[in-house]
C-alpha cells in the first residue's frame, strides 16, 4: 500500500504556527514510526480540490490508499489502528483510551476553542455570555486537572488520547489559561518533552518558514 | 454478558429536556435493536460515583460488563462495534463514517455549543469576539449546508455519525440557526422522523417526567 501523506497548508501566518492541526498527525506518526509523506494545499485560495477531501476547508487530512480522512480525531484513530500502536488491543483499554480521545476533543478543546477565539479577537469585555463561556472552560479544566492528580497520562500508557489532549491544553496553555491548573501543565510539559512532539514541531515550522 | 445500561439524571429542569445527550444512545440502541436499561443520577447531588465515571460530571454514560464509556461519540461507536450496524464493516465506509463521527461532534458541535451558552444566557451583545464566534457557526453550517446537498445522509447509509450531526444541528435549529440553510433543516427533519427517535425522544421526556 501506498505511504501515508499529510496534506497541510503550504502556508500560514505566525500566529498559527506550531499549532496548526497537522502536528497532532506528525507527532502520531512519529511515535509509531510509520512512513509518511506531507503535502501542502494553498492556504490563501482553497479550491474544490481542497473541500473534497476536507468539507470545511480546514487542514490535514490523511490520505493511505483510497481512504481519505479529515478530523485530527478520526486520524489518530485511524493510525492507531493501522500501526497497532498508542491504543490498547484489549476491549476495555481500548474504549478507554477512545472515550479519553472524543473526551480531549469534545468535552476540552469544544471548552478551549471559544476561548481562544475570543483572545484572537482581544475581546475582554465580561458580557454575561462570556462570564458563562470563561466558567465552561474552568469547570472542565478544572475536571481535568483533578483527574491528572497522581497520573502521567490519561489511561495506563501514553496513547493517542494524551496527543490530544495535551495539543488541546497547549492550546489553552499559550494564553496563559492554566496557570491554575499545575497537573494541567505538567502534563502539558511532560506530553512535549517526547522526543516525537520535539520532531513533529520543528518540521512544522519548518515547512511552513520554506514558504515565507 | 450483562445488558447494555445508560446512565443518565434522575431530573433536570424543562429547558434540557430532549436535548439531554443520553437520547444519542437511547436512538442508536433503538436503531440497532439491541436490549438496554436506563439508570438514574442525581443531578443536584453529583457524587464521587458520578466522577469516577464521568470526570466531568455530565451525563451519559454507557456500562457494558466491565466497559464504562462516557462521551456520545464513543459510546455510539462503541455500539455501532458492537451490534455491527450504523458502521460499514469495509475499511474505506468505515473510515468515513468514523470521520464524520468526529466531525459532528468536533467540527460542527464546537460552533454550536458556545453558540447556545451566549443564547442561554441572553447575551445578544456584539462584541467582537462574538462576531467571530457567529462568524465560525456561520461558517461550519455553511460548509454543512453545501455538502448536504443531493445527499440524504453524511455518507451512504445512516450512521452513528447521522444521529450525533443531526442531534447537534437540531440544537442550533432550537435558536433558529438553521433558518437560511435548507438542507441543514431537511436534514435533520428527515432525521427526527425516524421511528427510532421518535421513541428515544419520547422516553427521555417520560424519564425526567417521573421524577417531578
Amino acid at each position: 500500500m501506498a505511504d501515508i501523506t499529510i496534506t497541510t497548508f503550504d502556508w500560514v501566518p505566525n500566529v498559527p504556527r506550531g499549532y496548526v492541526r497537522d502536528i497532532r498527525l506528525r507527532w502520531a506518526l512519529e511515535e509509531v514510526g510509520l512512513p509518511y509523506r506531507v503535502e501542502s494545499t494553498p492556504f490563501k485560495d482553497r479550491g474544490d480540490e481542497h473541500f473534497e477531501n476536507q468539507p470545511f476547508g480546514q487542514v490535514p487530512w490523511l490520505t493511505h490508499g483510497d481512504i481519505s480522512i479529515f478530523e485530527s480525531g478520526a486520524d489518530l484513530l485511524y493510525l492507531a489502528e493501522t500501526s497497532g500502536k498508542l491504543l490498547p488491543a484489549d476491549p476495555k483499554g481500548r474504549s478507554e483510551v477512545i472515550m479519553w480521545l472524543f473526551a480531549g476533543l469534545n468535552s476540552v478543546e469544544m471548552a478551549v476553542l471559544p476561548f481562544t477565539i475570543f483572545k484572537f479577537s482581544g475581546d475582554e469585555e465580561e458580557t454575561p455570555g462570556r462570564q458563562a463561556l470563561d466558567g465552561f472552560l474552568s469547570a472542565r479544566l478544572g475536571h481535568v486537572e483533578a483527574y491528572l492528580s497522581g497520573r502521567n497520562w490519561l489511561c495506563d500508557d501514553f496513547s493517542i488520547a494524551d496527543i490530544i489532549m495535551s495539543d488541546v491544553l497547549r492550546l489553552a496553555d499559550r494564553f496563559d489559561a492554566l496557570s491554575n491548573y499545575p497537573n494541567c501543565r505538567s502534563y502539558v510539559e511532560r506530553a512535549v518533552s517526547r522526543p516525537a512532539f520535539k520532531k513533529a514541531y520543528q518540521d512544522q515550522l519548518d515547512h511552513f518558514a520554506k514558504a515565507d
